[in-house]
């Protein structure tokens, strides 16, 4: 399978989050990039670098201008604020009760962004854009004809609402390719099995019926995003109905994810899509540092294959997943259950 | 002139916040109160202890009970979860996009904080309580025939919304103050006079037409609130017209100051309240550390005169102020003008 992928994610580096108060290493490492793309490689599958003269619309059908604004010229902006950190981070946040749009760095960066796991560097938006560019390419692939492509994206997408980042999030690679296949197709479906539900891709789609979302995921009661991801959230206006949250409890294991896989794909075949995005997280691993599920490396096989059976065209786009020994592999058995699904 | 007061406030005693991303110690400390104390029984001023008896009933008219809950209870739930701060810090906000109501201790921080500058320790609660019921005490005391009292709260309220904490403020003293007013007057004004936009006052009277709320502070456009506190912001529905901003320049003196107060004033007059809520900042000072304004004390002396002049039953709840050598005088000054104008 290509593989489309940016080298410039490297540039991105987040430092530090803050963890029930206690400020902790961000896990988002460009090492987690390195790691599954040499896993790839080795498996056979091919790399592809993104086109590096894409514009900037594929991204403008999903973020607000304002917020494409902020997170292109906010680092700038940022550095020069007397004494400030080296990274943007934001301290206060509107919640919702009115107020407007602010005019001021410090105001703006409370406004578009939920959380302390998204800081700003300087190499951050030249990352995130490469990062879209290839689950705009990878889409792109797909529309030409091939059954499926791979975007290798960092940093990740799924939490970055149209006009807010979060939780290692800030253009959303997945609503972005969503959108993008739907140049051809009248309804696209983006199924999300990152351990962490796919908030923002929610977000985005939430009003619309032409893309329904599915997401599995730890449950968000006691488990990030917290506020978005439970079992009643089903859309709003034009999209009731069109969004599904399947939360799973904490430690659930290989059977009882392919157990609601099967809920999520019966929802799909219901909508009868043209197409299809896989948000590939794979920080459900029993492994992983984030520790909600427990899937194994058998297990992600089984989901490749029980995906690729809707028999789709189907943009795959990388979203969570940490390092450990079996991060690679899990990719790899992913990939290969997906490609040995008809055979 | 009665200071209603509660040493109570000293367990509350906030270390850190987040200044442009870097930890910054938190200027809201017990020692301002104790200066403040010092200074006016220096002046001849009259310190009552509040009944310890009173009920949460002042506290609820004003405060959702899920706020409530969540600030009685949240620093005991927090403790629970391993390795996490000494202080309750919330890292996640739903920042108004859809988003039910979070089950976990993480995400209910979220929910009802906006900022960094509002940690809950142990002692917050009930000293927040203490605080919001010298506000009552104060309030009861214009009620039962005084011309006016003075709450010397800690800590202080006025970015206090119904259901979230923020800048150093947890329970809305004026708010709270301003309700109480309400049993015996149809009509009741809050005039802010802190450095910052009473925020959260606004947010409680937004849509009602009974409470007049009236801020002059330094333009948020480039300071804190940020997202409130613009001239634009009138009211909603039955409230329209019924808030009123009056953003000042960085660095306005005594003049300027002097000159937006009696636009305040006359709007106050249109009004024809029973009653009146001064919201009583300090830290407008010229030597204020939050540098914003920089008035001087005798430039207090004038304010407190002016208001005087409007010959309404007054309850002064203290709001912001912080440490410096003249913050006692400037509250001195502000008592002095105010017990003065009439003769």
């Amino acid at each position: 399978m290509k593989i489309f992928h940016s080298s410039k994610h490297a540039a991105h580096y987040p430092r530090n989050f803050l963890v029930n108060g206690v400020l902790k290493p961000n896990p988002e490492t460009p090492e987690r990039a390195e790691a599954l793309l040499a896993a790839a490689l080795a498996a056979g599958h091919e790399e592809v670098e993104p086109r590096a003269d894409m514009d900037l619309g594929p991204l403008a059908a999903v973020h607000t201008p304002e917020y494409l604004s902020f997170l292109a010229g906010i680092h700038e902006r940022w550095r020069r604020i007397e004494g400030a950190s080296a990274e943007v981070v934001p301290n206060i946040h509107p919640n919702g009760r009115h107020g407007g749009y602010p005019d001021s760095a410090v105001g703006q960066a409370g406004y578009h962004m939920a959380d302390t796991a998204c800081p700003i560097s300087q190499g951050t938006w030249p990352a995130a854009v490469a990062s879209a560019q290839a689950a705009v390419a990878a889409s792109r692939e797909v529309l030409d004809g091939a059954a499926a492509a791979y975007a290798l994206c960092r940093p990740p997408g799924h939490h970055a609402f149209a006009d807010m980042a979060g939780g290692f999030c800030y253009l959303n690679n997945s609503a972005i390719a969503a959108q993008t296949l739907r140049a051809r197709h009248d309804r696209v479906a983006i199924l999300d099995v990152d351990l962490h539900h796919g908030n923002g891709t929610q977000g985005i789609f939430y009003g619309r019926d032409d893309v329904l979302t599915v997401s599995l995921h730890a449950d968000p009661a006691r488990f990030y995003p917290f506020f978005w991801g439970h079992a009643h959230e089903r859309g709003e206006g034009a999209g009731i109905g069109y969004n599904f949250n399947l939360p799973l409890a904490r430690g659930t294991g290989d059977e009882g994810f392919l157990a609601a896989l099967e809920r999520g794909l019966h929802r799909i075949r219901a909508f009868a899509p043209g197409a299809l995005v896989v948000a590939l997280g794979l920080d459900a691993h029993k492994d992983d540092p984030l520790a909600g599920l427990a899937l194994s490396t058998d297990g992600f096989e089984r989901i490749g294959t029980a995906i690729a059976r809707l028999g789709l065209p189907s943009a795959l786009v990388q979203e969570g997943g940490y390092l450990t020994a079996a991060l690679g592999a899990n990719l790899c058995a992913f990939l290969r259950g997906f490609e040995t699904a008809g055979t």
